[in-house]
């Protein structure tokens, strides 16, 4: 495969699979050694902290990507890549139908400084402008989430034990409305009034009990907050999450969990305006649109009952939730 | 020790230590079978569910709170036992200097519900009115935190593996200020508009960036909620999360926490009023007050500097928090 072929195969897909696990278990150790390192020369370090509080980048970040792109580079060379320096010029270049590998090398970098053991690296491939094959790793915690589209997605929990198919419960739970759903989501990095005030009363009307005063409460079981977009996608796909909704994070944090949530029955589309667009026709279909959009919403896999198929649950789930929180635009 | 010594010495603290943690272990392996039972019926079961959304309770709680109850009663038939139905009559029996059991069964029991793997059995110590031991077992990653008063906290990662003391930098880290803080906070099961809209302004306050229209803004590293007091307390003490504030939970959410947190050289306190007064004296100690309060504040050790001892710091850090958010009554 060291020249790319146009049209990528089931079994293509499996080779490059094969690859990306190799290569986020390796990308892993480097994570470990760098939080060793960063935990333990934040110990040593002075009071003089100089960089933004918020938007923290470490040297492991680029060494890890360094070591991502010349991998690939070398095992793959046609094929297109897409992380955070793509669009650090402001515009952002349209997908071509290559393979394009979308890769975020650390995933979660405040727990990674922080030491808190919630940190991923998120591999994602794009073909033909769609996301289909996605690695995400967890070095602290050796789970590793695969999916291929069309093949379902598994958990890997320890560098020996045997993958389990996606959702964990095999068929998937009900959801009857948000009141039962255990949600994730984040405070982000955009700390400005406007965008602090929108969360915060979307949160407050997600969390508030409206027979107590809370006028548009959905009184969710609760609210998680993990700080990695990727894993957070992950945790839908297996059911120990309902719903995750994002503003502001970027492909590279959500194209492999993309493909591990759809291939474990979960859906995924966009924006409230693509959502509901979506409703009626082409739902769940992550277009380019949709996957440069910055705005996420994910739902598990929902089972089907004598009332509704699960797809027209995840529907009523989407639209009861955009009726509940506010938009606003990523900074 | 049938007859238990009104004196524990520390060769008793580590007998009780040891039979402890294989309770734990044990507890974990029923919570496991619950978890799998929960989750496979769940997706079996019809949509018709009538408990309450938020404060769910299952057999399983029950099962394992009778399997702990009962080994202690084997074990230290002198050894009193607070849980949840110690306060169900309402009124709160006091301490005694005795030996007492303070046991969550299942903390995190929304987790369980949702198979989210955050879980974990929570077995503390009192004697003499003060938290003395505390073992917390997560059976999902397998992570057992274990500590003594006066011979530091451990963790154990998988069952083979060798205990790592906390923090696990070693030497602490600094802390300068909330701005370099990740702090945990939980949504809880009070959804009231009161409670609810203390805390989003709370949180608010905390996230919010100052310059950019938050007023009293902190502008913290990030917020995290995990949905789990003793394991928020066990990952303060690891050094992952610089601090956790929660209002409404209970001693036995927190008793082994406290002990875990403690010895890794963090510091517990009770509500703003019980934190501000004890900044002059005795800060730090968990009297019978602050840990039946239902109000608690923990931040981990923090180094010293040229310019300050870590315990001043830690003062310090405390009183910011209690200045950036408002109390609220537990219902």
């Amino acid at each position: 495969m060291s020249n790319a072929p146009v049209e990528l195969t089931s079994q293509d897909l499996h080779a490059i699979l094969t690859f990306t696990t190799r290569l986020a278990r390796k990308a892993g150790d480097l994570i470990l050694e760098g939080s060793a390192a960063v935990q333990s020369a934040s110990s040593e370090s002075d009071v003089n902290e100089k960089k933004n509080s918020v938007d923290l980048v470490t040297e492991y970040d680029v060494r890890v990507e360094e070591l991502v792109k010349k991998e690939i580079k070398e095992q793959f060379p046609t094929f297109d890549f897409i992380g955070e320096e793509s669009y650090a010029a402001g515009a952002r270049p349209p997908l071509t139908d290559a393979p394009t590998f979308c890769v975020d090398p650390i995933d979660g970098t405040t727990n990674f400084i922080h030491g808190f053991p919630f940190v991923c690296i998120s591999l994602g491939l794009i073909y033909k402008r769609r996301p289909v094959l996605g690695v995400i790793y967890n070095p602290f915690l050796d789970h590793l989430y695969t999916g291929i589209k069309g093949q379902g997605s598994f958990l890997t929990r320890g560098v020996s034990a045997q993958p389990v198919r996606l959702p964990l419960t095999g068929s998937p739970k009900p959801l009857p409305s948000l009141s039962q759903a255990l949600i994730a989501i984040e405070w982000g990095s955009d700390r400005v009034e406007k965008t602090i005030n929108a969360k915060s009363s979307s949160f407050s009307r997600l969390a508030g009990d409206p027979a107590r005063g809370v006028q548009g409460g959905r009184m969710a079981h609760s609210l998680r907050s993990m700080g990695s977009a990727a894993l957070n996608f992950a945790l839908v796909a297996q059911g120990g999450l309902d719903l995750y909704w994002e503003i502001g994070c970027w492909p590279w944090d959500v194209c492999a969990g993309i493909v591990i949530a759809e291939e474990a029955g979960g859906v995924v589309t966009g924006s409230h305006d693509a959502a509901i667009t979506s409703l009626d026709k082409d739902f769940g279909d992550v277009t380019e649109e949709i996957l440069t959009g910055r705005k996420y919403i994910v739902v598990r896999a929902i089972g089907d009952t004598p009332m509704e198929s699960g797809k027209e649950a995840q529907k009523r789930i989407v639209k009861e939730f955009y009726d509940s929180v506010e938009d606003v635009e990523p900074n």
